[in-house]
């Protein structure tokens, strides 16, 4: 272990800096000594301190045992509905019983989108064989159908096909966007923010274009039959169209049905409604700072998930492993310099309200937010973080670049922060998001799949280590 | 991406060149430029062939679906077994499509031993509530039990704990080696390293006290109800006694029920036996090299797996991504100036006679293997390799460590191999292990949990991208 190697190096050095100490050459030499010392024993701290987080969060951390209840006994926890207020009555309880200095909670209004009924989907065509039930949902925000839309499809791969169309090819149609996401990136996240804007914006543009409704092929990374959910937004500039997403296996079979059958119909039928806002709450609770308790930084998830799922993964992770950094610290018995704060965020995935309303009332109070770092991409092995901050991350890198390694984190990268933290940072505070591993992720991200059991407890663990190492750090030198 | 800085920076490079050639200083300077051109010329086709090779494993490797036949219509293939006969013929069968310049079978006589019945276990005792099924299976090699032992239950945590022990405490009763793998190490492997040694001479130990049979706590980094086998080994320097391997919650169960009654007694019954030695092969292809043909690089899994699962990550996983290695060569059209051949070696898991065999041929013949590489330690994440030799891993490091990161591959560490490919350590050849991430593994290592489901296909293919990756570099440069 580094820890030992660098202990052992300090405490051969105190004597023999001593003998040393008879002439003004000598006097440099120690008091460089000293420095080199003092950087020994600080790193040695360090090392010691940042073992014990991980022997703490990995035999005694409690975050998969939570999670087992936000997946199993509250399951979906959509904003405005029962399971997101459970799910604040439970986070909060959890953290009333970890002997915190604060446990609260800040209201906040929050939008109320129900899905309604199992949505319907099918193909009907006069050729034998083509015409099939197709798995789909609403997309979130999306309006209904009222008792249905049946129309013609147009199958397209970009906003570049659909607008070289002629306006009156697409009129009366239902927009298909069939986009895969792209496999050949080494990470899985790129491929998602080149293909989300259909999700988002592809009703509007298929709109523009006089179509009664939207498809599109649910942004996976895996071929399967459950469709993806996830927020689109309307602009108002356009009529309103109703949008949802097939799974990817839906999303081929309705490709393949075209080729055979240029002239089938597809039937969709969604009874999703927006009802009116509705209170609900971030939940917070923090160890207060012994020395610059003013400093304040934030551990948090988002508390919100899918009403398809079980958010196992998007985002009952980010928010147990938030917690579990406050426990951690508590069972090791570290007392943080700085004042550190969990922050389950509520409406991250339809509305961000949360995040803003946690931005303005910080504001409002003059509380001055130095860093926050946001679990938000599953609870899969972490590899690192990425810092919106250059200088901090060169800091980071030079003085325990070789030590995170030694626990597996060996991305120190710049730029990164979270949804819901990023209001903050037009108030000065450096935001980081937790990078875990990001191959499985869109496998089950807005999916009934994203259930408790895709989720390693030991992975889980590791993640919330890694957010505690980097509070501690930040805790104890400051982001300076 | 850095290829393209590369590149840009080289071609702005060239017609500088011509222009300063008309001193000596600016020949001096000449050369220091063409050698730095030279340079990054290799690195910029080195950056492009290894996007090339990512990009072809990623959207046109057939490893996954190789691994569903393998798992779902083969399964279990332990030495000797018919599964492991299908395995031979599927994996001669698809390289024979891959257009090879050679796909052979080599023989090799393994160890047959079967489990017979499915194993009973079962807590009897007078007190209520504590007479129960216990989850176990005989461990590879274990004796059988005749119709059953039911004796007296010894619990310990370690070899010391049982020999601090008196003989007449232990004798005519059941060792139950109880040792849970060690949680807080940051990766897997060191934990396994901690504990097999109870279940390959836990027997053994057992004996010499006097025990007539040996159950331990599975060798598992989660709780739940599979048990995992794996080798024993019998000195028979001690009278043969059973071994077998209880689930973890069997485990647990067991010692709760021991605190409360020391004096229950365990049965347990095993019908295993190991019949005569079987003729099998290794299977092999190889793409011969244009320059060094005679240089051999191997890249390798093994074949054969545990009768009670379906060998998906051990080591299924590592055949299907040796072999599209090979595939990847030929789909993206690069010729290997060496020798690269593809090897599923037979009996890693009890007997290690396919490596050793294969080592033996090569000596025979007088082949030059300079580099072999082992995927044997599952399908997830590759995180980099474990190398046998620190000249060239200094080498790998100072010349492509940050190309290499940008694929995900971090970690170039001295020290590696596999079990199949480090009998050729001593005729010369350097060996290495692609390391992935290794949170799950030895939560369905052994088990019946091991199976397809538990493999994601970018992972899969992102090994056989990293195996190809090092394949390719040692093809080009050798090993000097």
């Amino acid at each position: 272990m580094p820890s030992l190697r660098a202990l052992a190096f300090h405490c051969a050095l105190a004597p023999a800096s001593l003998f040393l100490a008879q002439t003004s050459f000598m006097r440099i030499l120690l008091s460089l000594m000293l420095l080199l010392s003092a950087a020994v024993t600080a790193q040695t701290s360090d090392s010691l301190t940042i073992r014990s987080i991980y022997t703490t969060a990995l035999t005694q951390g409690d975050c998969y045992q939570w999670l087992h209840h936000l997946c199993k006994n509250i399951g979906p926890r959509l904003s405005g509905s029962q399971g997101a207020a459970d799910a604040v009555e439970y986070t909060r309880y959890i953290m009333d019983t970890l002997a915190l200095d604060s446990v609260w909670l800040q209201p906040v209004m929050v939008p109320h989108w129900v899905r309604g009924e199992p949505e319907k989907g099918r193909i009907i065509s006069e050729k034998p064989g083509l015409s099939q039930q197709l798995t789909l949902c609403a997309l979130g925000g999306s309006i209904a159908t009222g008792d249905g839309i049946t129309a013609g499809v147009v199958e397209v791969r970009s906003f570049e096909d659909l607008n070289a169309m002629k306006d009156k090819d697409v009129k009366g149609k239902i927009v298909f966007f069939n986009v895969p996401m792209n496999q050949a990136h080494i990470r899985t996240f790129p491929a998602y923010g080149e293909t989300a804007r259909y999700r988002v914006r592809g009703a509007d543009h298929a709109s523009k274009k006089g179509a009664v409704g939207m498809v599109l092929r649910s942004l996976s990374t895996t071929l399967d039959d459950y469709p993806h959910t996830g927020v689109m937004i309307y602009t108002d500039t356009v009529p309103r169209i109703p949008g949802a997403a097939l799974s990817t296996l839906a999303a081929e079979r309705l490709s393949e049905a075209l080729q055979r059958d240029p002239r089938l119909k597809l039937h969709i039928r969604m009874t999703c409604e927006t009802l009116p806002d509705v209170l609900s709450y971030n939940v917070i609770g923090e160890i207060r700072g012994s020395e610059n308790a003013d400093e304040i930084i934030v551990v948090g998830g988002h508390l919100d998930a899918w009403d398809n799922g079980e958010g196992a993964h998007d985002d009952g992770a980010g928010c147990v492993q938030a917690i579990q950094t406050l426990q951690t610290f508590r069972r090791m018995g570290y007392q943080p310099k700085r004042t550190v704060r969990a922050v389950m965020y509520m409406n991250e995935e339809n509305g961000t309200r949360g995040g803003k309303e946690y931005a303005r009332v910080a504001d409002s109070l003059g509380e001055q937010h130095i860093f926050g770092i946001e679990s938000d991409a599953g609870g899969f092995t972490p590899h690192g973080f990425g810092i919106n901050d250059s200088a901090l991350v060169s800091k980071l890198k030079a003085n325990w670049g070789d030590l995170l390694y030694q626990f597996g984190l060996h991305e120190l990268s710049v730029g990164g922060g979270g949804v819901d933290i990023n209001p903050m940072r037009e108030h000065g505070c450096i935001t980081a998001g937790l990078h875990p591993d990001s191959q499985r992720y869109f496998d089950y991200h807005h999916a009934p799949s994203d259930t408790f059991d895709k989720v390693n407890h030991r992975e889980l663990k590791l993640g919330a280590a890694a957010m505690a190492t980097l509070a501690y750090l930040i805790s104890e030198y400051g982001v300076q």
